[in-house]
């Protein structure tokens, strides 16, 4: 009998449910493939929970996200719930979510695909050989602190917000950092601004500490402005970067425009007990329901799934393989084509059925998606 | 009887005396091309200031910058006074400084010499055309902001750091940004985080309040990780970037990256009564005393003084446009030669030279610098 591994599918809004259907079949099929069972259960969150049930997070999708083996989420928003109050919007269902489900650690991969290199603004040999794991702090922070206020002075007003980190929120995020580390490059760059602000005096001083459990891996120290220069002058120095949550959210999404094309990016947010896999990219409801959308990003994040959640390794292996080879085939959803002539300009599911492909060759091209 | 311009010199550590020394004669070149009368008086600062008197910064050298039109300052620090306490650092001096003066806004422009354009790491027609100026806030924001402190918990530390900015802050440097986009390209990017951070929200009312004045001027917002994205993905989108003083230490970092020559980039920082003018590089002490180092970005901080204290407009263009024929005549120091075989590779006193051989083209080689 077969293990059986159970995913909540949270497809969500605009492509979301595109995408995240491709996604399931390359799941699916790497689980026949190794011989395991795959269950899914579809869940409503975002703009299409709100419609359903007036609220972006109901209380039985986070049940379901709690007990499956991971979350695979599409994408949340658009425009027709923007007047909402900031609770009740689409993305709202993000934050309840990292919240109970733990999730304190972002992983966003930022690789070069050798077929797209030059879809990128920085010169080929600049990001070339580029593979950089940036690991965020997700759920303290600056983004979390209290007090947070706006109030009324003498001759105006003053806006207040707060940046705290503690010793076990940097000690867990430093763990999630070193152990991908390890089975990566072994190298770790930690970056803060421990020159000027006490809270990286205290994350500076946590993770050197904390470092010493993992000799084999190298730690260094950078400072986030001198960060964001590096990741534009020399970004294959880095292998793990480590950081809080707002230099995260800076430098992963300036990192994420270095390889030229963001349709491409999955994400992983993990904590204790849950896990959540998604691609970078919106719900770009310009052309959801068009078939349009780029599915890779949202399979390379059923790749990070198998690797973190669902240990199976070689399957996450073979998905990401199977991407490349696909790409190397001329395979181009209209994003990330460059030259039409020399590529096959191809649909959502066209995609999904050029990568499923790679992963089953058996399978007869009318069977596909 | 013409005019006196007073300057007050602080050339500081490391390269900082090789450089101002050379942009000072481009200053004494355009004072006399338009009849104004130049005094310079020189002070110690940093290290060479610990060195002689113990702090990097006297009451008196503070005093010759308060009564002079503009501060040029070269650099500060070096490797033989890291181990003071921070207060005692010559990095002090400049805290110290943009307090005492009132500096509360920082210039960054950011401008591609064709000359150099092959020099960036980004590709060529991603960077023709770039240049923009970011405006800082530089005496407000979470690198000032109170409490900041680390302390024990139960269970570990805590450090807490706060990110504070008042209406008034925000309205003057709000001024500085569209008083300066009125005389460029007439549109402002103002750069918040306000989906997440109050002070965020208290910062585009405001901006968005106080852009009435400036009705010429086109006002846009973007987020800060956007805009981190943005600088790589389409830089020559921006005119003048203003925000606060966090965002801006990162954005204007990496800005500085995308033209490839952080050598040559000039900077004001401005207050209600005084200015100051400096070179972004360091004080770089590896090569100090050994004529070798750039001085163009000293001598374009010059012609910034020009334009923004001086009330020398012409002469400001007159540098600016000394530097671009110069780099096109092919000269160039170590720091940014890419191709000695079809440049002229030449030492601190040579490029200063060609620069005023094209203010001043009745000098003689011979008499130079
Ligand atoms: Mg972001
Ligand atoms: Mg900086």
């Amino acid at each position: 009998m077969s293990i059986t591994k159970e995913i909540a599918v949270l497809s969500g809004d605009g492509i979301g449910p595109e995408v995240t259907s491709v996604a399931v079949k390359i799941l699916q099929a790497v689980c026949e493939r190794h011989d395991y069972t795959l269950k899914t259960e579809n869940h409503e969150v975002g703009g299409a929970s709100i419609d359903r049930f007036g609220r972006p997070l109901t209380r039985e999708t986070l049940e379901a996200c709690k007990k499956a083996d991971a979350v695979l989420l599409g994408a949340v928003g658009g425009s027709q719930w923007d007047d909402q109050p900031k609770d009740k919007r689409p993305e709202a269902a993000l934050l309840g979510l990292r919240k109970e489900l733990g999730l304190y650690a972002n992983l966003r991969p930022i690789k070069t695909y050798e077929s797209l290199i030059h879809a990128s603004p920085l010169k080929e040999e600049i990001i070339r050989d580029v593979d950089i794991m940036i690991v965020r702090e997700l759920t303290g922070g600056i983004y979390f602190g209290r007090p947070r206020l706006i109030e009324k002075t003498d001759t105006g007003e003053r806006g207040v917000d707060t940046l705290i980190y503690t010793t076990e929120e940097v000690k867990r995020i430093v763990h999630t950092a070193f152990e991908t580390a390890a089975v990566r490059n072994r190298k770790v760059t930690s970056v803060d601004k421990a020159n000027v602000l006490d809270s990286s005096r205290l994350w500076r001083r946590t993770v050197t500490e904390s470092a010493k459990q993992w000799p084999e891996v190298t730690l260094e120290h950078m400072l986030v402005d001198n960060c964001a220069m590096q990741l534009v002058r020399y970004p294959s120095q880095f292998d793990v970067i480590v950081t809080g949550n707002m230099f995260g959210d800076i430098l992963s999404d300036e990192a994420s425009m270095i390889t030229g094309s963001i349709g491409m990016l999955p994400s992983a947010s993990l904590g204790e007990k849950h896990a959540m896999y998604e691609p970078v990219h919106g719900s770009a409801p310009d052309i959801a329901g068009e078939n349009k959308a780029n599915p890779l990003a949202t399979i390379a994040s059923v790749a990070l799934m198998c690797r973190y959640s669902l240990d199976m390794p070689e399957a996450a292996r073979e998905i990401e393989e199977a991407i490349e080879t696909t790409l190397k085939d001329g395979f181009r959803t209209g994003d990330i084509s460059t030259d039409p002539s020399r590529e096959y300009v191809v649909d959502t599911t066209e995609m999904g059925s050029a990568v499923l492909k790679h992963l089953n060759p058996n399978l007869q091209p009318g069977t596909l998606l």
